[in-house]
């Protein structure tokens, strides 16, 4: 049915052997089985995620994890740091959760500068930031070390961190960097089909969760907590994907986190290259550009629309054509997941095939 | 890692030609490819779901539409047919999202009478009632249609319908009988892996969400029929498991719904024969055990857990052995999904051999 390889920036392309993995039988979420499979996944999910920390397993986007840490969390007011269509979709959510909340808006593709959250946050008004760490709509990746030293000077706000295309790309060391709760999505870098959202949660920001109201059932933190000391969730998860977590795990430690993030680090740099090569520019300033994918600013007026069309179908390999706002404006390109030099290569020799007929004359 | 086969309500087993479609290749989730994709199962699942209104899928367990159904359609007072586990849970659950709710309480096993039902709406005080259709932890079906009719006497309360294990397993006709919102997850009888749920919202359903502040945006029912109409999900979904809905729909349509729901009832009374020649009996009255499952009570007083462990380590065969309160008191098997005539009776013998040893002398 799909006959073309993914480079989009999420979902990537999916393994056979992923796949395989996931076809493990069920088991009941409630029986030892499940318990060991759970357990099984914990340790290396600490390491990944550079936690003592409970790391969740969450049956659901990683929207509903980034809609349940505002409603977990926030008792006075919402700051959200918008600076591209993910980002700035987190305003309105905690504003539809009831919560009042304000924007720090940068434009698309700009980072977010730690001396402006400063300023915000001086007002006292704010108990919870959130933050998108990479903006995959721009293909930009906030300054987050600077962003968390920022925050260590405000012992009541709480930092959520949506890590969904950054998480195991780049080193982020959620204890050390004070970071309250990391959340990610499962079809990104850890290349496994979408129905996964990972996230984990520090001990202050389980002890705000317990003096807010309201915070419901399925996205409860505490819930998470509670379920998690059994080794389970707290309801039917999707199993088929955690049976595919725990072989991507086993890849990920085989490999070597560093050699994974130094793989990651290098197709990127030569995305990069290419970029320059052809006389392209990048929508981020270039130290803040993303290490998960490169987003192209359309300075060269190609018709990307047709690009993509074509690349999809006479090369059967899927790049994406901008999101929202940049549609049109930008492409991107995916280095996620299980890419290495020769796949990277063969879909920029393609896409230089392609190119040229739709370059404006 | 798994080798036994589950016959508990619920993961049930799923079969290899349904893994296999998961495995499909996942796509972007707003392409043209995944609007296809959704679009092909709309047709199918609003014939199973007898109703003209859009079905939805949800990238969730059930328990996050039964949150969110509350959250989307209670302003005053929701009301909660308690009845069992799952029915009992609702209330917390409602009260947990922050909403007045109070329960309409029988005995576990026992089905709500419509009477009492219309007794309680009578005060006037209630805007959406919750109800489990069957309740699986006691293995009883509630009588539907005999509570529907005393809805439709109350145009201002919103029904919201737990099938969850009834769904496809007997017919439900969601706009004859008046039904707002009916919801259900893939892991019963559609016999896909956990991770979807699939729900259904009337037109007034819609409305009274419109009204309603705090629904939230993962859950939003005006988010799902906004993107619905794109043939998108709000967030990016469970891709696999709408790739193994889709394949489960068509062999549904092949089976024929009647011969299918034929298949279920046959099975059930086998099930329920093999009960009384033991001299066992039904936790449910007769006329409201389920046809999903059968709950039995342990009047012979057998070791339940000892059976259960016997029988799914020697004969790699997995029935419940009761959930929450009446763990031990009573024990589950399923009929839902694909089983027939020989697995069932394979089943039964299998447990004739193995239940002796656990009788109490």
């Amino acid at each position: 049915m799909i006959d073309y390889k993914l480079y989009i920036p999420g979902p990537v392309d999916v393994s056979p052997e992923a796949y395989q993995a996931m076809a493990t039988r069920v088991m009941g979420h409630r029986s030892p089985d499940f318990v060991d499979l759970y357990q099984s996944c914990q340790a290396q999910l600490q390491e990944l995620f550079q936690t003592k920390d409970p790391v969740f397993l969450s049956t659901s986007s990683a929207w509903g994890v980034m809609e349940g840490a505002v409603r977990n969390l926030s008792r006075k007011k919402v700051l959200c740091c918008m600076c591209g269509a993910f980002s700035d979709k987190w305003l309105d959510v905690s504003q539809r959760c009831g919560k009042e909340a304000e924007g720090l808006v940068v434009e698309w593709g700009t980072h977010i500068p730690p001396e402006l959250l400063d300023e915000k946050l001086a007002s006292g008004e704010f108990d919870l930031v959130t933050l998108v760490h990479n903006e995959t709509s721009c293909g930009m990746m906030n300054p987050l070390e600077g962003i968390m030293k920022v925050l260590a000077k405000y012992p009541d706000v709480i930092s959520v961190i949506d890590t969904v295309s950054s998480f195991s790309v780049v080193p982020i060391p959620k204890d050390d960097w004070g970071i309250d709760v990391i959340l990610t999505g499962s079809q990104k870098a850890l290349a496994l089909p979408p129905g996964l959202a990972l996230l984990s949660v520090s001990e202050r920001a389980f002890a705000r969760a317990e003096s807010i109201e309201g915070r419901g059932y399925y996205f409860d933190f505490l819930e998470f907590l509670k379920n998690h000391e059994k080794g389970m969730t707290p309801s039917t998860p999707a199993i088929p994907q955690i049976h595919g977590l725990k072989y991507t795990l086993d890849k990920i430690f085989e490999e070597g986190i560093e050699n994974r993030q130094a793989r990651h680090a290098k197709l990127n740099a030569i995305v990069h290259d290419w970029v320059s090569e052809k006389g392209f520019e990048l929508l981020p300033q270039k130290q803040y550009a993303s290490k998960s994918l490169t987003c192209v600013r359309n300075n060269l007026e190609v018709d990307i629309a047709g690009f993509v069309k074509a690349l999809r179908e006479e090369k059967k390999l899927a790049i994406d054509g901008g999101y929202g706002k940049i549609k049109g404006k930008t492409f991107r390109i995916s280095n996620m997941g299980n890419e290495n030099e020769e796949t990277i290569s063969h879909l920029l020799s393609s896409m230089d095939e392609v190119l040229p007929r739709f370059l404006s004359s």
